[in-house]
């Protein structure tokens, strides 16, 4: 293992992930069927707003029949040295809500735009109840930003 | 989305595949509880020996106890625009295939000896059976190079 910087600290810890889930495109999601030990992974690009993480792929997609069933979620940002971990549940936005304002948005961030798809292409909300963020090894014992949905950190 | 290159050539996609696999320290690794609906994503370091890849975590953690439990796991290597992901099925090394050559070669490469560990701490040996590498959209139509444990592409 490389020599790690020193821990930073929760405050920049929070700063960071927050930096991190305004500017990235592209998370990894996993998620498993509801019939018990079928994990499934995939990258999908992603929307942080109002405190949610939204993600958009074709209902018919593993990712989609996973989130409709069972509405558990874990995705990372970021590289495997420099992780930010969220475990989030997950519901579908109500077509109220998937406004002109949101799904340009989503669009403009994400690279495509869900409403050109021919088929059903749900928006799901994730909401996040664990965040976590790590670096090397040193950083893992204060890796909890938010436990049960609140954030342990001020900003 | 970017500008996408060109899409690279089946050959080419499995000759990049083999070089993350040698070389890159570490996966992406989900599993799923056997209950069903609980995913698990975690970084970890491992060693690609004898066309299986490597792992091991210490017995009491989820992602051990889901591989103990359903043998199931996805791995992606690399980033979201360079993706390598890997379906795979994996089994506890028998104590007696976990050779003095073996540890050694995996802790040199995974930075860190499971035999320093107090409690049980596992090697896994996942055995790929679908392979997939893709970078943008052009690449997805003909992203699987193995299926059902065999390379569909010549070296």
């Amino acid at each position: 293992m490389t020599q790690a910087a020193p821990a930073r600290s929760a405050k920049q810890r929070k700063q960071d992930t927050l930096a991190r889930l305004e500017t990235d495109v592209d998370a990894w999601v996993a998620t498993a069927g509801a019939e018990g030990g079928q994990p499934y992974l995939m990258p999908l690009s992603f929307l942080w707003q109002d405190g949610h993480v939204h993600v958009s792929t074709r209902a018919t997609n593993p990712l989609a029949r996973n989130l409709l069933a069972t509405g558990r979620v874990q995705l990372t940002l970021g590289e495997t040295r420099d992780v930010v971990r969220i475990v989030g549940e997950a519901e579908v936005v109500p077509d109220a809500e998937a406004t002109t304002a949101f799904c340009d948005t989503f669009a403009a961030k994400c690279g495509f735009d869900p409403r050109d798809s021919a088929g059903p292409y749900p928006y799901f909300r994730i909401r996040p109840l664990l965040v976590q963020a790590w670096r090397e090894v040193n950083e893992i014992a204060d890796r909890d930003l938010m436990r049960d949905g609140e954030w342990l950190v001020e900003d």
